[in-house]
């Protein structure tokens, strides 16, 4: 069974748009055992969609299409639809309720325009919009594509979401013979090669049917162990052996062998531990707060976070004395620590994190270069401040994210070892 | 000239990987008056990468791939290259020189798999790699693919995007005889169908080669004005006056006629007026904060930022009555007021913005269900504190993103309004 995605859409020519959607339809159909062979970005123009559209359907059982549903005057994607296939429009009933009740509750009145979102393609399948006005449509595309099946969609991520949940992938899902594991590893501090030394025996003695993809992103690399096979127990087990064999080379850069952020981990292991944290950052300039707030259930583990940007605030709102600032300077890690002790103190938190330092483009130094973060950790009942200097070399926003890693990773080697 | 973006990768097609580089290629391509046909999305069968590049190499003029040079087994572009066009490898001395002096830097010995990484094919000129070991290549494929051009580059962004300004747009800048010009219109506070109404006859009467394209996204819609043609005076002007039109119809709308964010518009506000700022943060956890001090600068009116998660911390940090949170709730109005008034007197800020909420999944109620933010706005020199309550339909991190985008939208309207 091949699949393919076309992501129609001059947005994501021009790149004013990044192809999210082809991303969740791949790995939506990925968890029910059919992967996808290839994604097509292609244009609004009619000509373009329907010269695309029949070269997919000529390689792919199943096509799966978003964009080019909605009201405006680049939305072409159904009429390109009519021309391919020789066939017309129907108004949808289900659709129309549907479009009609979505109006009446936003006070407006019903139009033609509008009234368009309701219409299919004749002997669709619709796919209901729980999201949004446009209908989707499954629609099997007769002997002359092969009975190939084309699925087409909106292009707003949350109403392709809403149908695929709902409606796409319970109805392909019967049609699959086969199983797909995918686990991650997600590992930090260490670099893609360093991890592939590691780990080299296991990638020359990879199962049948299982692969080994290695996800560098902007702070450290993951890894994906995917197995496809026709049986279940089988494939479990192949792709389990794998993760565990690599666990136990490169364990102590490992941090989840599950879909979990770091910040979800470091929820959980301060909810174990019975503990609650405190941040104070400068050059974080509260990303490192937002980042551990993100994790749902937060607020029973994080009390507060405090923001001092100004050197003013470093000393009123944290207690870091003034000396302290002139004679080391903001950017230091003497400076760190008397802003995880002051953070420590006056949330009553049992660890707390400190950030300071220079995320750019301007404020570096020759000794202090713009990349530079000094970061401390404060733990109740110790007097051992822990510190460290590190240096990036990043854009503002890649700074402010690294920084904000390296905090979570001290973090975490400190939540791990007690 | 017809251009095409190939990106090769399990890791996309899986959907473990969402495709920036396509997106990062084309909006470098349109600066130069170079729009991309068509992005193609490929595994890392070899096979298969021979296929598309042959179908790509028949259509486009210039054809830009990304992904499989790197030095893992699932890297197979230089491969697949060498087998379509029936040619050999050879050491780069130029890329050789890069390799050897990364590796000394990062104190590694080289080996067969890390010089494979200077190996290109035969008769390419070198794109050098200033972020990385891996060579960029631009081959002219000869006779049978109609002297087209292809151009390999690594698919790590950072990688990848130095390629592209230090070496591929000044290499391919010079063939271009058109010129394409963006102006982006960034709104907030209005929906996609209530804008398209209230522009409908600028839409109806665009000059030839102008497009406008709707951007809907996760907090309100911007728009797109695209003009190409060939003089580029006209170009300017064409497009100069569509947003003019739309800026008459829809002024207390747009926030920026250029790519700037509501962050960068309210930093220059701020310092235009010579204000500074302080936030105090329960639901959005920092973000606010983190939103803020995103702007290169923002230290300059940026002072202080309080998360303030437990009613604990509302009270100590900000000086919030105990006996407010207990009459009306931590979510309320009241509390939101009093963390304001509390934020703008201990940061000393002229203008103090506060928010709490409920983020979610859990701790709403009928009357405060999960979504509702209280937000406030004290100024200095007045008694008149703003605030109002909203409700979202998100999950956590959406309704995190969407908290902080109301608060920016409330107080970017303060701050024109004087």
């Amino acid at each position: 069974m091949r699949l393919e995605i076309i992501s129609v859409g001059d947005e994501l020519l021009k790149g004013h748009r990044v192809n999210t959607n082809a991303a969740f339809i791949a790995r939506a159909f990925a968890g029910i055992g059919m992967p996808v062979g290839r994604v097509v970005v292609c244009s609004d123009l009619e000509h373009e969609i329907v010269s695309v559209f029949a070269e997919s359907l000529e390689r792919a059982d199943i096509v799966l299409v978003t964009g080019g549903l909605g009201p405006t005057r680049d939305d072409r994607t159904k009429k390109a639809v009519q021309q391919l296939l020789e066939r017309g429009v129907e108004l949808s009933q289900e659709a129309y309720q549907n479009l009609a009740g979505r109006i009446k509750k936003r006070g407006l009145a019903m139009s033609a325009l509008l009234r368009d979102q309701a219409m299919v393609i004749e002997g669709s399948y619709v796919i209901p919009n729980t999201k949004g006005t446009a209908a989707g449509m499954i629609i099997a595309c007769g002997e002359r594509f092969h009975h190939h099946s084309l699925v087409l969609m909106p292009g707003v991520p949350s109403e392709m979401k809403a149908m695929m949940e709902l409606t796409v992938i319970p109805y392909f899902a019967v049609l699959s013979d086969t199983v797909l594991r995918h686990t991650p590893i997600k590992t930090l501090g260490i670099g893609e090669s360093t991890l592939a030394d590691m780990i080299v025996d296991v990638e020359d003695h990879l199962p049948e049917g299982t692969t080994l993809a290695y996800l560098p992103h902007a702070t450290g690399v993951n890894l994906m162990i995917s197995t496809l096979g026709r049986d279940r127990e089988m494939v479990d087990r192949d792709n389990r052996a794998v993760v565990d064999a690599i666990v136990r080379r490169a364990d102590k850069f490992i941090y989840a062998t599950s879909e979990v952020t770091l910040e979800e981990t470091i929820g959980s292991m301060l909810v174990s531990g019975g503990q609650r944290v405190a941040v104070a950052e400068s050059c974080t300039g509260g990303l490192l707060a937002s980042r551990l707030t993100d994790v749902p259930g937060s607020s029973s583990y994080f009390l507060q976070g405090f923001v001092v940007y100004s050197n003013e605030a470093k000393h009123s709102a944290l207690g870091v004395p003034e000396e302290t600032i002139k004679r080391f300077g903001a950017v230091s890690e003497e400076v760190a620590r008397a802003m995880a002790s002051g953070c420590l103190e006056r949330s009553g938190a049992d660890v707390a994190v400190a950030t300071t330092g220079i995320a750019g483009p301007s404020g570096g130094s020759p000794e202090k270069p713009v990349g530079t973060l000094c970061l401390a950790i404060a733990r109740k009942n110790s007097d051992d401040v822990f510190s460290r200097t590190l240096f990036m070399l990043g854009d503002r926003a890649q700074n402010k994210l690294r920084f904000s890693e390296a905090a979570l990773r001290e973090l975490w080697e400190i939540l791990r070892c007690g």
